[in-house]
């Protein structure tokens, strides 16, 4: 084995983990799994961890790092179309996240606590020698069948993303100081939309019963939208030129083109990507009006595998990379 | 601040967490919490963590680890009554986790998902560099309203434990070879004990309805019975000669006596201890006997807050420290 490359996050799940899963678990494919909960309902549950040095700094304000980390955790409740109800936090905590820091970081999960009606079910808290490490377990709550999966989506239906895409991988880019050519007020709004992603709770409720396949993208819209297809046994094909952009993000596309791949396989935006039938447009376009976000189409769901990307000129484009791989 | 001793991870529960928790979350005092379940029933929700260095090392066996995690976990449950129905894991692996690593990691965890009869519900993992942190997040399930809790103990309450006490520290003494003076299947037995506790699930259920509190033996006896005592309001003194010792432990006390304090503030050992009113004593002794585990009465709580243990003279004995900080 010493030759070959590390498997990536999936290849792992499916060799190691994916036997091991529950029924409800949905084959460790969802990001969540659903239990029975009462008078017609089913909990989803979902767990993400984040470490210090790769999902955020030591400098980082302890707060934003707190709502980060629920906020990825609702996301996933988000693709799902679940209401969140309330979360687990586990902590792994070097001596340099003192007293103040902690402080900080509780205030954090207060503030996101009361903006999304959820609270503290428990945790458990250990010190270590190394980065932090922090896990969530988020529990949410859908009618009985009504959660949207990663499976689900037919050949000819709709590719729709909410919001913007590219924002959350450019400002990273600008907090690392490798994005020049934009201006200051760009910047600040990239660098907000990666530090406090907006999970698109409200959308992914109204969804359900709509989207027939939903995901978040949380790891880049080519490999998240990958996984939907794995899930449904498709393919798909997507427009670089209908990508939903930010003025920041177009400005900075504009300065360097190559920045269009933030948005295709860049990761952090935490906006959904989901299927649709030709025949909802007219209910989704009123969704996104009433809601005021934007709900956009970017291609189609085809039976040949894979996900390809065609430039303005409707040609394939080569990605460098899928989407960020954990490993 | 500076110059203040760090807080112990209850008091940090209670500063700044503590006001975050949900309904449900028991104030964050009890390891646990309850949500709404369908017919009839509650889940018990529960969240434990471990890391390399601290609660495992580097070069133990992955498949004991993962049975390790698992436990810790189930034995929360096993305090509440409940049954074990899944759990979720994140796992924050250094490179060092390869795939063999991960390959025997899973095999523990599958061993262990068939004796408790229990899946997988998803998860999540990262790379690190720096120690392995590893998290559960236990679900399990009760009738409604049997859950035991650590409040409800009432003054006069006989103290129980299970099994036995001690072997889960002079376990990880022995792994560090620090345990002399006893024979080498004395010190098999207590590292067994340390690196695969047996969560008491049978007897936690049954125990459900008989017990009016109850915690599991994690951080030490001492500290333990001093949550379900803060939670009641209540005091407690205990028996030094009562407490329930194995003979591999009692073979180490005999060699150093100060030994003792292993089976009264040594952590690790993952034994239930309860309340029960007198009149229980018979249905207690009858259980023990079902189940093939000794129940030992070891004293009783009281209105004098605080916990008091009683030499073999009847004097009050002084711990060196009340048990396992984590902080």
């Amino acid at each position: 084995m010493a030759s070959s490359p590390p498997l990536g996050e999936f290849e792992r799940i499916a060799r190691f983990f994916a036997p091991l899963a529950a029924p409800g678990a949905l084959d460790l494919r969802d990001d969540a799994a659903l239990i029975d909960g009462p008078g017609g309902t089913q909990y989803v549950v979902t767990a993400d961890a984040i470490a210090e040095g790769v999902h955020f700094f030591g400098n980082d304000p302890p707060a934003q790092v707190a709502q980060k980390l629920l906020r990825v955790n609702l996301s996933d409740l988000a693709a799902k179309g679940a209401e969140p109800v309330g979360y687990l936090l586990t902590m792994a905590l070097p001596a340099s996240c003192d007293e103040d820091w902690l402080a900080a970081f509780a205030k954090g999960l207060a503030t996101d606590q009361k903006s999304y009606g959820i609270g503290l079910l428990g945790g458990d808290s250990i010190a270590v020698q190394g980065p932090a490490t922090l896990s969530v377990t988020a529990i949410g709550r859908v009618r009985r069948g009504r959660a949207v999966l990663r499976r689900g989506a037919r050949p000819g239906n709709i590719i729709y993303v909410s919001g913007s895409l590219g924002d959350g991988a450019l400002g990273l880019q600008a907090l690392k100081g490798r994005l020049g050519g934009i201006d200051r007020k760009a910047l600040e709004f990239l660098i907000a939309r990666y530090r406090l992603p907006e999970p698109r709770l409200a959308i992914g409720q109204k969804l359900a019963g709509i989207a027939l396949a939903m995901a978040d993208v949380s790891d880049g819209l080519v490999s998240d939208l990958g996984h939907i297809c794995e899930a449904s046994n498709l393919g798909a094909t997507i427009e670089a030129a209908a990508l939903p952009l930010s003025p920041a993000t177009r400005a900075a596309i504009e300065a360097v083109p190559q920045r269009i791949f933030a948005a295709l396989s860049g990761g952090d935006d935490y906006e959904l990507v989901f299927a649709a039938p030709r025949k909802s447009a007219r209910a989704i376009a009123a969704l996104a009006r009433r809601l005021g976000v934007p709900l956009t189409p970017i291609g189609r769901f085809e039976k040949e595998s894979g996900v390809r990307v065609l430039d303005m000129a409707g040609e394939k484009m080569t990605l460098p990379r899928p989407g960020y791989r954990h490993f």
